[in-house]
């Protein structure tokens, strides 16, 4: 109705009366970007009372009453505690200041149409692997151990495919990297240092059809094949390695500042992480033959003392260097090298394990349990998570586009399968009002209707579509369109105007709306800036335009 | 997705940091409200730094630092406009607080059951008359005249059913009026003063069955009858009147602090209102037949103020008197009384007018041209709105129950007729996803979905069908089933975490959310406690309570 303004007038107009004497007795209400700072008293200190500030009626705070300004000054506190403003003061040529920020996230204006081809969105600023839910990255698989649902760990495929894609986008976008052969089987290096019950050879090898070196220890203690080195600011360490069981090579880490040594033992085992002290270990494997390893020995060495719930420490990759390389047991060793970066080794690690781990369906179940709101059932372990399908078809379509391997061409199109089952049958499709299909995140009866899951869902389905060929009319280009009207349609439902809302529980179960948080609200404007890319239709831009807004505090009017 | 906490945690972490130190450093964010007030410096002063605050890196504000309390201080100029919050200055006992209010508007939380015969929702605190739109109270029909969407003004269902509800709720719930009989033509009063080319006379009236006065002037100017009297306080005139065309009657009132003299002066004619100066004219018809007017002389007198751009007065029922009645022209008076208030009397010329000007489909053509939003065709006049059917079978169903004439409870009936027509057809219904049915308030194409205006006419429905027999299974039963139905389903999407959508346009035509103003707001939690009361259904009273919160600065978690 549009007919109680005049009642509400009367109401406002009270307020409007002591917010206009307000404003007249203190003067500069609604003009205080215009007044020149410290214009009023530039010395050192001001007259001001105390007033008690009452709070909706509810608490007191205690302001200052500026006589001199015209004005009520509140505490900061307050602002941060009822608004969730952050503030902070920064010190700029020995001057300080306060800087108010109405939220935290970035947004990044895409300067190019995306390309599937490219970076995967902004992922090339992710680093998944120090993620406190990322338990370690597996030896054996080169990919991350998620420990988000379950404190055991398990293969989360969603983190590992964005593993995968956030080093595929840093190889892009980083500088190529430094890469130091420590040894690579072919030249004689002295500096391998073999106790006298061991040995160590350089010989030709059948299967690999190159030089390795080969080595053996006996079962004492002292018996060691070691080799000192000196490398500081490159950590990652890659080997072709092959060796029986339990044998091992222990890369060693030296604190530069303090007497500090770490020791991370690569171990052909199946153990996935173990750590005593300074001694860290990792499994590789038992399989007798040879098999390249890409470590990044900074992220193994913090994984190794999170274990042990020793904090985390800044910047260990300016504290530490490599000291030396032991190797214990019997095996053979080619290539060793550290470089600055191995990003497209650890890309095939991730779209390898989605070929190896991809099940009949096409999916790739998730085998944690997943609580995912109060009054909806649990997803039981091996549920399938569209965004887990669109992630792995993202990853797979730049693996064959990259590599022109048809097995990930192949594992890609046989993904879009369950994204087409409905959830109740235990797949991920949801349907709006029967009407409009939905990629369920979390693919739970009522559906919840998350945005950025099924965001990243429809760039899977994109991506496929145009590594398959643009002019195609591809299973995948049909889901990606009926994605895009449901988004266009239903994208306003999520604008809070102030923000934007995760999901839309509210509505399927009735309850409080959970709003997103500024780094999801961040991520959606990002998608949205991505997708304005790919169609016109302006819904997108002038939504993803009017949320980035909502970061600095603008708001959708009020009638 | 959940997956970019830690990407976000790292940015958050920054500022976190930064919260943290200044939370150390400070010492008392987060703990303001346990603060003892005043109990660091109670001396007038306190030493404090100028610093400039950037906001959101945008503008500057000076704010000061106090070292002391180890807080800074920002402006409440700068709250007041970036988050629209309240604050003034108020004294109690001498001693000045500073009230910060979230909001505005009042929440009223029902002390029974809402009844169909009672008041109508929290109408007894309405005063539709002194709005700024009504232009003025209709002379001939009794009701408001609106100048809404049209400055020439015009009748508007909406407007005069809520005329009547008001009267009728404040009917039930203020005390018995004050009356005064000025003259009922029965008993010989010596006041009136007849010059000597008038004449009056007290005799039997065969028409009413009654003595009544008449009376009869010259045309010369200084012809008159008249009395004089002396009423405060009370200003609600009623008389039986019958008068040949340009004949009058005039109530003068008289300031009492200074000379001030105004004359309201009731034409047999045709003309709505027309002001000069200290003269104000209504016109009351032309119909040679005995009828009863009601006039509430102050507001009379304020609409001919506002005619001629006079600037509003505040009480001015305590200003002025009322100093005499003059007699002009040739007809009959009977029954002229004063009184503190004739609710039932301005209650049924809404009913009887609501009655009359229903059209054969049973609704009520508003006639001004409706420009609703941007993007939507304006709706041309004569269009129905589903907020003056539901409104106007509350006044009917009331009158009805209250009368026991079938014709109200007839035209109530008719009333429904409208609401069943697609909006396309010319009809409000709306159609949201094909599915739940809406009752348009501004029945647009595409549908608005406007919330307030739905609820009301759910009120009309249910009153309806009380009013028929709560057992019956009447089509007003079915139509607020319905209704409900649409309600409980889609009042989440109303739900913005921090307040309310007044409709749902975001959704219909893709643009910002119109959020509702705090009135409005507080307008949709009194509506839903209503319903909370008549439907256990937890949604209704869950969510009038999260919203009532949000009015107090209460705000929906975010992930």
């Amino acid at each position: 109705m549009m007919l109680v303004r005049m009642n509400m007038k009367t109401v406002l107009g009270a307020l409007c009366v002591a917010v206009l004497l307000f404003t007249l007795f203190w003067g500069h209400c609604g003009d205080f970007s215009r007044r020149p700072l410290g214009s009023v008293l530039s010395e050192h200190g001001h007259g001001a009372d105390d007033i008690e500030c009452i709070i909706n009626g509810e608490y007191s705070v205690s302001c200052r009453r500026d006589r001199e300004r015209d004005d009520v000054y509140v505490p900061f506190s307050l602002v941060h505690k009822y608004f969730e403003i952050y503030g902070k003061i920064t010190t700029t040529d020995g001057v300080e200041k306060f800087e108010w920020s109405h939220s935290y996230g970035k947004i990044y204006h895409p300067k190019k149409k995306y390309d599937p081809r490219g970076t995967f969105t902004t992922f090339e600023n992710y680093n998944v692997e120090v993620r406190d839910r990322v338990k370690c990255i597996s030896g054996i698989e080169g990919v991350p151990i998620s420990t988000q649902w379950d404190p055991k760990g398990f293969f989360y495929p969603t983190q590992i495919a964005q593993f995968g894609l956030a080093h595929y986008s840093k190889f892009l976008t980083e500088a190529e990297p430094r890469r130091r052969i420590i040894d690579d089987g072919e030249k004689h290096i002295e500096n391998w240092i073999v106790s006298k019950d061991a040995f160590m050879v350089r010989e030709y090898d059948s299967e690999s059809q190159t030089n390795i070196l080969r080595f053996s220890t006996s079962d004492h203690v002292s018996s060691q094949v070691w080799l000192k080195v000196n490398i500081s600011q490159d950590f990652v360490l890659s080997a072709d390695v092959m060796m029986k069981p339990n044998s091992s090579m222990t890369v060693v880490l030296q604190n530069k500042e303090k007497k500090e040594t770490v020791y991370l033992h690569y171990v052909a085992s199946t153990q996935l992480i173990y750590a005593q002290d300074d001694h860290i270990y990792y499994g590789i494997g038992v399989e007798q033959k040879w098999r390249k390893i890409t470590r990044d020995l900074i992220i193994d060495m913090q994984k190794g003392w999170i274990l042990q719930d020793r904090p985390k420490r800044r910047s260990p990759r300016n504290k530490f260097k490599i000291s030396s390389v032991i190797l214990s047991g019997t095996g053979g060793l080619d290539n060793v090298t550290v470089s600055s970066s191995e990003h497209m080794a650890q890309f095939y690690a991730a779209a390898s394990w989605l070929v190896r781990a991809q099940r009949g369906r096409g999916g790739w179940p998730v085998p944690a349990r997943r609580r995912v709101a109060a009054g909806v059932a649990d997803l039981a372990p091996g549920w399938y998570s569209a965004m887990s399908q669109g992630h792995a078809i993202s990853v797979l379509a730049r693996a064959y586009s990259r590599s022109g391997d048809v097995t990930y061409l192949q594992a890609a199109r046989r993904a879009l399968y369950v994204l087409d089952v409905p959830s109740h049958a235990g797949g991920v499709k949801a349907l709006w009002m029967d009407k409009f299909v939905w990629y369920e995140e979390y693919p739970t009866k009522p559906p919840l209707f998350v945005l950025n899951g099924f965001i990243y869902t429809l760039l899977g389905l994109y991506d496929l579509h145009v590594i398959e060929g643009e002019n195609s009319m591809s299973l995948a280009k049909k889901m990606f369109d009926d994605g895009m009207t449901s988004l266009k349609t239903l994208l306003p439902l999520f604008d809070t105007g102030s923000g934007s809302f995760y999901d839309l529980r509210h509505f399927t179960l009735g309850v409080s709306p959970n709003i997103a948080r500024w780094d999801y609200h961040a991520t959606h404007v990002n998608q949205l800036y991505l997708l304005a890319g790919l169609d016109d239709d302006p819904i997108l831009l002038n939504t993803a335009k009017r949320w980035e807004g909502y970061m600095q505090g603008k708001r959708a009017a009020h009638n």
